[in-house]
């Protein structure tokens, strides 16, 4: 059994806890929280919660230790901090601070001999994955990636920042135009404005309805730059019909082998839960750093780093026998 | 740069020598054929054209053997022998001989001390590769693959061989109906009768079209368990309207991470030309092989034993910085 711990407790914290339930190999051992571990109630019976100040003391008990922090402050300090201690898994998205993190994790991991998978996920992660691999088999050729239908919690949480808003869920849509242009091999240039749409359920008095809507269109960077829509609706309805995290989207790689001879390559994901696939992907990687650290290796990793059989549940023979 | 040698020189072969063309990195050095090179005219210029006989005066001078033969009589046969003088890659598909054709190549490139990829391509390669990754990271769940809309070259072989019959193309397409089944997570069971259907196209003499037809729709294996249509046309039409290798299909799985929360996954490909494009996943492999093999590697491997960096055209920071 893979011996998992859980740093962080929240959304996507719990999509890992869950995870490890559906891993015959996975055991989770402690659960690490900075608030009062007395607060923390987890889904799993019998499992240690612990302030995430006494962490180190399971240097010991634990394989991998699964990151569920933010990107922004958390991850920054904590992936190499932790690595010292122990092999990790984290789901940095910062795109613009990838490299400088990764050679943070690489000098603490190597250091320590551990093992410090950065950046999975589903994007990154599964679509990471799939870009670089549809560029390999398809050099000559162009990909686009388009995100949704799905919440996006950012944004939602820059609607809630407006005065006067109660509640606000907002999904983003990739345009289904653009998506067939680039399924037709055009290749198209596509601005901001024509790959997505932002679409925003919102709670407020009616009195503040056209301020708001104004506030939240003109908002720069979140909504400015994209057709938006705006709904208002009861907290009730919010609650009813818009709790949930689903998330998605499309990879969609077009290329010529030679003159006149086409190719699409398209990998999509409709996703229920984002937390709870994130968690399931982060999991699958946990297997794979494990593995890893055991073959003696050590330093910072990426989805680019591993093959399937390093992330599958299933052996060898089996994957000849029954997947090939 | 990588020396690239091709044994056998068919529709496959074509495309390897054409995927060679849009990789930077790799160079064709010669091309093997059993039939007297004199007569065989290749599309690159300035390549020796070789007698299979004489391949092994080449074992210094390529660093992968691309071998382009059928997966029936050739492949089990010459991926092992070559695997003693190459790092190889092969495209063999026979599902129920995979273990043994793969123990065969690992016994023989381990005492050479080379590489010999098997069962690349398609599928099995890039269904293999995604059926693999997607369990890992949706263990409880189920998977599915559907083939075409293409050609199926065995199935057309097949009409060819009955009386009366002077051309003839077969289309496998997949039934719309069960894939939306597929992707609305219902998780049917479905007969090979509902997965696809066979679209054939005969060029023949009108007195023999009933019989035809009916010797058609009633051949074991290939068509008597599917809803097969015949469309007589003539040698024209089918010389204008079907004469590429077009194939493609899909690879979902679809899965649970908790009770009631789904999640779809899904992998397709449409290829204007099948041969052209199984040649490009041929080539990313023999990158592979050949890395792996200047590592100090050596025995047979399939697609799950190589990471996304390892088949990629592009350097690892470059992945990092465009590709996460």
């Amino acid at each position: 059994m893979i011996k998992i711990g859980i740093y962080g407790y929240g959304n996507l914290a719990r999509g890992v806890e869950a995870a490890i339930k559906k891993n015959d190999d996975m055991e989770l051992v402690a659960v690490f929280s900075r608030r009062d571990p007395s607060t923390v109630k987890i889904a799993t019976k019998g499992v240690d919660v612990v302030s995430a100040n006494d962490v180190t003391k399971y240097a010991d008990k634990i394989d991998v230790l699964v990151l569920c922090g933010g990107s922004r402050t958390d991850l920054p300090v904590q992936t190499p901090e932790l690595a010292k201690y122990f092999n990790v898994v984290d789901s940095f998205d910062t795109h613009a601070h990838v490299s400088e993190h990764f050679a943070n994790v690489d000098r603490a991991a190597l250091e320590s001999k551990h093992i410090g998978v950065i950046s999975t996920g589903w994007d990154p992660g599964m679509f990471s994955l799939n870009r670089a691999i549809m560029e390999a088999v398809l050099p000559d050729g162009q990909d686009y990636t388009f995100w949704g239908k799905g919440v996006s919690q950012g944004h939602s949480d820059a609607i809630r920042r407006i005065a006067g808003v109660k509640d606000a869920r907002q999904y983003t849509v990739p345009v289904e135009a653009a998506l067939e242009a680039v399924r037709a091999g055009k290749n198209p240039e596509l601005t901001t404005r024509q790959k997505h749409t932002r679409l925003c359920y919102v709670v407020a008095d009616e009195k503040d309805y056209a301020r708001i809507e104004k506030e939240i269109k003109t908002m720069p960077d979140y909504f400015s730059d994209y057709d938006t829509t705006v709904n208002f609706i009861s907290q009730e309805e919010l609650d009813r019909d818009h709790k949930g995290l689903p998330h998605g989207g499309f990879v969609i790689r077009t290329g010529e082998t030679s003159e006149g001879v086409k190719h699409v390559i398209e990998y999509n994901l409709k996703l229920d839960s984002n937390p709870q696939f994130t968690g399931s992907v982060l999991i699958a990687y946990a297997r794979a750093a494990y593995r890893a650290n055991k073959r003696g290796e050590a330093g910072a990793r990426t989805v680019f780093d591993f093959a399937p059989k390093d992330i599958s549940p299933v052996s060898y023979d089996e994957l000849l026998k029954h997947t090939l």
